[in-house]
């Protein structure tokens, strides 16, 4: 017995794919993935057209699908990011349907309830044995967690694993079962190691950097929610890195003992673990290879399912238990709604992933981003695209001082006390516009080639047509 | 925020129970479980009544559910095995309803379809956090794997968690994780660790069991099954235990070693993975003390859930890839059909739990069993209840011959080839006739106190009231 089938052809054909259908993807090879890429080009080899593509997020690794759009095999996309050199060709309307995008909570949310139907999910796994036990952790592809990948496998019509790793039956140390998969296809490699690991997870030296890194920390020391159990969700990017060792320092000067680290996982997150600043890494996505060596050896390290994480259709996630998560934002308005979809001038790229979901769970929301980028105002009037709502998000750190969301005066009040620079959101929008001059903003006024869903599935915000 | 709430009864109300609904247990505290009783007296304290009981399996520690039936509190049962005591009280007819005997395949299976709907479940938790993040690896009442409440936590309407063991949110190596669980409720004792042990794991020393042990490890060895990469279920009876124990003998002087061992699993597996003679142990349930240990320390003892141990639904499952099994018998016929569910007088003393799942999975199902016990034959013309269908039963092993399903010729070759005392079941039957006397089974004829279903849900036998 096994479900070993020769190649991704066979797997299409055994599963019936036909126009018309919807096939999914998970995102954890990121920037390295070959999976998404070779099976849509199989598709489009075998003449299938019209296909939805719902994928957790894309990379500008999967450029090549833009051809396909061009050719009518892929018609529609359900996503959670887009990355910018994908994004800003599909901003030029090339797509037939408009793109759903959701969050990383909202999608396997959809998927569970049956909101949104998988024909066939193509799970690139680094490592399987024949009959689709799967894991992540091991393989020359490894990538760590293969949390967002859970709904598709259990809910998909047809579930054919892709892997570059076949181990002996059964693969004891598996993250999804076989009970999920259909077939499995061997292939050379699933992916390039170099592009799976993200390049953005260094720590800033940009003293801008520093400077919102250096208050990031203390106004989380300030909000009295840094003490023991203590829980914490940070991004990737060089400044959301820098806070945290900023906070790793306080935590260990003050022995303060947290509970669980959230977010896509680093190898500062690790060490944030292994230094004893929290009792476990809760880990849907690893961002580099520190992450993934830890995950697999470090019962600490624990590997958690997108709903899990974030939906907000379960009894209970952990980004609903969060104490603070550090986000970053393209733009932020008066009202602190923040935009993660698109440039200033409506092009995609980006999308919430968990931006929005961490923001309604944390107790303390904190944006941090430079007050000006590029010589554009990091603060308007109106986001171009609301990705995450203004009622959401608690404080805004910039490098000139730190807004508060009026809704939340006692913080204001503690970080005022503790004597950080605190300013309305309205002066530093001032002294963002002394800079650049007041933006001009061109809304887009084209068809609208995106619904962004808000996770729990209502319409937040559209997206035009550049 | 928390999901503790103040005892059994608080955690009833906010469930919304109601006369006529269904309740469900899991049996991995076996005969030391206290919260099935505690469930069923809050709730007839409570003036609840007309109450589905859904347990995957019932002991004598339950006998006190007798009274709650008599009072018209419990009416239905569905279960997968019966203990003796509570079984000889249910064969009286008194539960207004009939059982529903399943498979430990079936019921996940039935459950996860919506075949079978569960109102709200009560999971026996060894350790859980405030939220329900569960498992049953640590704690004073630590059973090991929870994998048979699974189905029940992923599919009740509400679920409550009952424990004697709150651990630090977020509990890292959760089993169950918190998105299935409604309430936690922390009591005193969830169950007396004495009984959560099996007591019957222990080697037979009788030397009509060893002389079975040794014909069962033969029949292995000659099956030519048995090479690396071998798979191997068996129970916890004492000359189960004992063929296990010349197989790993066989094993270890030949050199082989296997993929996976499942069962019950006892002290005896784990010594086998330990010696090398198997790369894993998947365990849907653990027996002693020493498999709980194993569990929570060895990676290769891996917990896994009754959908994938034998679920017929899902696309895959450990039975079907499963080489030998060996299993009971209160009664075989010489069409093969098995009985575990009551002895020859028609009384319930047990069920199929796994044994016809295993059976219809695996490439060797062999009952051994002696062939008398207390003056009764082991071999009758027709079962009194059919457990497994003999056409997924391949070999009989008594002391006092073998008897092969004359569809497996190629088999009965084998063992002949290799000495083995192979016999018909006519004649086999004749011998033990010819010790007891020719039975006299007189069959129940009372009302229909029980519904057999196979593991396809298909009813494959009824019992009646004796």
């Amino acid at each position: 017995m096994s479900k070993l089938v020769k190649n991704l052809k066979e797997a299409i054909t055994l599963c019936g794919l036909k126009d018309g259908m919807t096939i999914s993807f998970h995102h954890h090879l990121r920037n390295g993935d070959y999976v998404l890429n070779a099976v849509v080009d199989e598709i489009a080899a075998m003449g299938i057209k019209d296909i939805n593509l719902h994928a957790s997020s894309l990379f500008d690794i999967h450029l090549p699908v833009i051809e396909h759009i061009k050719n009518g095999v892929i018609t529609g996309i359900e996503t959670d990011y887009i990355s910018t050199g994908v994004g800003k060709q599909l901003s030029q309307g090339i797509l037939k349907n408009p793109i759903i995008f959701r969050t990383h909570g909202g999608r396997p949310a959809d998927i569970i309830s049956g909101r949104s139907h998988i024909d066939v999910a193509f799970v690139a796994a680094p490592s399987s044995d024949k009959m689709g036990n799967i894991t992540g952790k091991n393989g020359k592809s490894a990538c760590g967690s293969l949390g967002y990948a859970f709904a598709d496998a259990m809910c998909a019509d047809k579930v054919v694993v892709v892997t570059d790793n076949i181990v002996d039956y059964p693969m004891y140390d598996y993250s999804i079962p076989e009970t999920n998969i259909d077939y499995v296809v061997n292939v050379d490699k699933i992916g390039n190691p170099s592009g799976i690991v993200s390049g953005t997870t260094k720590i800033t030296r940009d003293p801008v950097g520093l400077v919102m890194a250096d208050y990031a920390a203390k106004v989380i020391k300030a909000s009295s929610l840094l003490k023991d159990g203590f829980s914490f969700q940070t991004g990737a990017g060089g400044a959301s890195l820098a806070a945290a060792k900023y906070l790793k320092d306080i935590m260990l000067a003050e022995k303060i003992t947290g509970s669980y680290c959230m977010g896509g996982i680093t190898g500062y997150m690790v060490d944030m673990l292994n230094c004893g600043c929290f009792e476990s890494l809760m880990d849907v996505q690893c961002f580099d290879l520190d992450a993934v060596n830890s995950l697999r050896t470090n019962p600490k390290h624990k590997e958690v399912s997108a709903e899990h994480y974030a939906s907000p259709d379960v009894k209970s996630n952990l980004v609903n238990s969060l104490d603070v998560v550090i986000l970053g934002a393209t733009e932020i308005d008066t009202d602190f709604n923040v935009n993660v979809h698109t440039d200033s001038s409506g092009c995609i790229m980006g999308g919430s992933g968990g931006h929005s979901d961490a923001a309604a769970g944390a107790k303390l929301t904190m944006i941090i981003a430079p007050l000006v980028r590029a010589r554009v105002s990091v603060i308007t009037d109106r986001v171009t695209c609301i990705s995450t709502p203004g009622n959401t998000v608690d404080v805004l750190v910039t490098q000139r001082g730190i807004a508060i969301n009026p809704l939340r005066t006692e913080l204001r009040d503690r970080l005022k006390d503790a004597g950080l620079p605190v300013v309305d959101i309205f002066d530093l929008k001032k002294k963002a516009d002394s800079i650049c001059g007041e933006a001009k903003i061109e809304r887009a006024k084209g068809k609208v080639i995106a619904n962004v869903l808000y996770r729990d599935a209502s319409l937040i915000d559209t997206i035009r047509m550049i």
